[in-house]
């Protein structure tokens, strides 16, 4: 926790809040702060800051926060993201959060397990939970939008062209014809990922004729938790 | 499983395997391979090519196999990784080969917790399946060196000039003052990584005083877990 993360809820007036959940733990344990000590907060969607803890109980504390910073820069990158499995799902959305990715559509593809799509951790609230801890690590406010979309051939055919009108769009996929994934692609840019074993034919087919470029990462075969981050990470400026 | 890895003690003669572990299940049952189907493989520290399944019972298979290609080449990085939490070190020692890393020390620092160098994962057979997991991922033969080096300031100051003499030197240091990541670096390249927190300012002084430049990545602070394969992509040719 890089940043304590402030919601609306934990004003109790303009400038204090209380906290008394795992926050609360977590600044008086592992950070072993006490009365007087700074640190860094945020408020979601809003501005970052300073907060000052002028009061702590058993129970919890009470910070004087001034915020007056502006977040950092959104990672100019719509991902679209084959639904991974839970597991792998729940440690992508703190990485990709916490590298600035402000854009997510989780698609279907052939290789999706049905189960995946009625997983809990689909429910907007336990999502949240996930990208508040990227925001946290990464000291960001801005929450991801993170968009659901079962159905691979309507996405790509009817919603995907009002997304990726205006930007690059790339497809990494092993062997892809277009060449090399670049160093420092332009953008912004609109980048698909397929699931573990990758996308079939047809679905590179249908990216294709939506505009995307088909371009391989190296000679290796890495799993979907491995490159995200490194095709992510040729974007950061 | 992109790759069937042997070891020597598969071979039963020097063109046929027997397999009868998790690679049998794994080729009969997740791939539903039968006699005559075609598998991607190589010999560890050795060449690759194909398979052929020519035999198969109830308690294992027999490939007859041809190997005649060179692995891809080592990603010319040398990894020196501050000693993570075993959780987390299994899935990166997996995700560092699967990337190509040839060379990994893992280091001490002074936010490394003790407990972690007792771990059982750093036996060199437990260190060896993981390991040979990224091999199968990434469909490389060639088993990465793995060094322990529980006292930092012995390794930077005794044995670290003999690794770096020849390679450009970056740590990754969030607000590092020898500028941004560069987005391909030279190679080949010895990178530093610290443990969650951070390197403290005594250990990022040695590594300078070692011809390390201390670099940052962005504005964002990464968990290692997201870190190292997002720095590692920038040297994926």
């Amino acid at each position: 926790m890089n940043l304590i993360l402030l919601d609306d809820n934990d004003f109790i007036d303009d400038h204090r809040v209380r906290l008394s959940d795992r926050r609360f733990d977590h600044i008086t344990g592992l950070l072993g702060k006490d009365l007087g000590d700074h640190l860094r907060t945020g408020r979601i969607n809003g501005l970052m800051g300073q907060g000052v803890i002028e009061a702590i109980d058993s129970t919890g504390l009470t910070l004087t926060v001034h915020l007056d910073q502006q977040p950092p820069a959104p990672l100019a990158v719509t991902l679209l993201l084959a639904l991974p499995r839970p597991k792998m799902l729940r440690r992508l959305l703190r990485g990709i959060t916490s590298m600035g990715v402000k854009s997510l559509y989780l698609i279907n593809s052939y290789r999706v397990d049905k189960s995946y799509w009625s997983s809990p951790l689909l429910h907007p609230g336990k999502m949240r939970e996930q990208l508040c801890l990227g925001l946290e690590q990464g000291c960001d406010t801005v929450l991801p939008q993170v968009h659901l979309c079962p159905r691979f051939r309507p996405f790509v055919e009817d919603e995907l062209p009002g997304i990726s009108s205006s930007t690059i769009n790339l497809v990494a996929h092993p062997g892809g014809d277009d060449g090399a994934f670049p160093y420092q692609p332009q953008v912004p840019a609109c980048l698909a990922v397929g699931p573990e074993g990758g996308f079939i034919p047809y679905e590179i087919e249908k990216l294709k004729q939506a505009d995307f470029g088909a371009v391989h990462f190296g000679e290796r075969i890495l799993t979907v938790e491995t490159v995200v981050p490194a095709l992510l990470s040729r974007f950061v400026r």
